[in-house]
């Protein structure tokens, strides 16, 4: 253990920046080599990755785009939310085995400089594979961004769009405990499926069969829509607003219809912000971090119960993650979308 | 005392539904007969109008569009806010002489038959017309929209735009006096001067003179805006958008840029919404009635002082009522729009 180990570490690099929709040729493998000890005097920590998540967001920072925060860096290894075991550590909270969970990068080891910006997992009696969705950033945006953002009471009318995400899923599951009347939209027959027979939604529907997003939300609530748990921004926004019962809250989680236009759709409604009184909030699931272990405390319960599922949809080895991050991004992928690169 | 007193009755009546933007035309002047007292047994009031308030709602009540509430009727006298004297009263709370504001006909004297909407004037050491602005519903919405809706912090930069009119020019005061940087927006110079020299705005600019709004927010917030309150909605709202700073709000109280085109313009830069974690809310008035008696707690005492001015915009007589409404609406007014129609 004295001397200085080093080993092939293979990685997942962004060519350049993309215009338009990401293909498959935007990033391609490549292969480094990795010491497996933290230099001296670094309170780093090397981990080997597990599982790799692929968040809708990545696809932003794959473009040079305002707003958003720093994007990716053509030439260097994508990173993105995943969770890894420690090999070796120089930091005082974390030992050699133990698991982590978050940003790390698409690779097979990683030297995390700002190791106090990982999780530790502790409780291992769940898929680690879980911390990458249900128990991490995409379980966390759904707690935050439903309970505190929507402020939902029981019995009132949920509406949620790209519902079988990793994020969506789980919003629906919290509003169906909570007493909620909820739907979903999705984008295939496979989904809508799930949503009804796997996640209980009260109905659910294929947004791209549906000729007027109205008239389908007007069917699926025609008593109106108290919550609207937005994923997707553009059409199925407008259509939303016209269908919102006074008082109504919008949690803005993202917009992903918007992020592959040249021009984004333009949002027509927003007189019924006034008409209705209508909240509509965007949020960030790092301002909610420091609320991690009491999420834990509320959705472990309900895993080991059975009350809360998840679905995963996992694609295995690091040279499909460029493929599954694809997946995501077209809609091809079933539940939450991660890479398996290795099994401990 | 004891005969029944009928008296001629000039009235305003809308003619039909309009499409697209409101003419004199579409209004005409006519004169029926009303009894000075109420018919027995009703808890109803007779009232003299005093002053009429014109307000930018008012031009969507004369269109049949979703959304907003119930529509005027054509052939009957339009009705809005205005200060009134009670001539005859069948209510408990009110007497003959007491001044009150509420919904009101567009008329000589009104038949009100639901006095309990009425506020009864206490204060008459202001002027009675401020009761359809600055002391009224207008008042009222700047006071709810700025210290509810948009959750000011001392120092925080404000954006205001139509700041200019009933609410707007209350909304700046009311922010200065937090000691916010404050930034107005109106459509001509001489309302430009009247923001900046009158009211205190830190700096104001005219929209119609600006090719890019997102550089003219730019030039008056190189650090950003961290609340909006917006009056217009439309292209100002896009600018304002890209120019919040993290953690903005942004009160929407009306959209008037969009109350009088064919197609609503697409607000494209909702994205902004998560990048940032801005909180974006409609809100009505009328909400916010129980709270009146502690938003004139709070704002005769400034007006006393001379804290707070206040600009209107008089028509005489209820002859001219229908231009004035027009004044408004094609933004000729400088300052609250009212006319007054008797004195006493």
């Amino acid at each position: 253990m004295g001397e200085v180990e080093e080993v092939r570490n293979k990685q997942v690099v962004l060519r350049d920046y993309i215009h338009g929709f990401p293909k498959e040729s935007d990033m391609y493998i490549t292969e480094s080599s990795i010491c497996l000890k933290v230099p001296q005097g670094s309170n780093g920590v090397v981990v080997k990755n597990l599982y790799l998540s692929c968040d809708p967001y990545m696809q932003l920072l794959m473009k040079i785009t305002q707003g958003h925060g720093a994007p990716f860096t053509p030439g260097s290894v994508i990173t993105g939310y995943g969770v890894a075991k420690v090999v070796d550590s120089g930091h005082p909270n974390l030992k050699t085995g133990d698991f982590v969970w978050g940003t790390t990068g698409w690779e097979e080891y990683s030297l995390i400089k700002n190791p106090e910006s990982l999780f530790k997992i502790e409780n291992t009696d769940v898929p680690l594979s879980y911390y990458t969705g249900i128990l991490g950033m995409p379980g966390l945006t759904a707690y935050a961004g439903f309970y505190d953002i929507c402020a939902p009471k029981q019995g009132e009318y949920v509406f949620i769009s790209a519902a079988s995400g990793a994020v969506g899923q789980l919003v629906g599951q919290f509003a169906k405990l909570m007493g909620c009347y909820v739907v979903g939209s999705a984008g295939s027959k496979q989904k809508v499926d799930m949503l009804k027979n796997k996640f209980r939604f009260d109905e659910a529907f294929n947004y791209k069969e549906e000729q007027d997003l109205d008239a389908a939300l007007k069917r699926c609530f025609p008593e109106g829509i108290d919550v609207y748990f937005d994923n997707v921004g553009g059409k199925m926004l407008d259509a939303v607003l016209l269908n919102m019962r006074n008082h109504g809250r919008i949690a803005v989680c993202g917009a992903v219809s918007q992020y592959n236009v040249e021009q984004p759709e333009g949002v027509t409604n927003l007189m019924c912000l006034f008409y209705k009184r209508i909240r509509m909030e965007g949020f960030a699931v790092f301002d909610y971090f420091p609320q991690y272990s009491k999420f834990l405390d509320t959705v472990l319960p309900h895993i080991r119960d059975g009350k809360i599922v998840y679905v995963e949809d996992v694609a295995n080895g690091l040279e499909s993650a460029p493929s599954a991050l694809l997946r995501l991004f077209s809609g091809r992928n079933v539940g939450k979308q991660l890479v398996a690169i290795a099994h401990e």
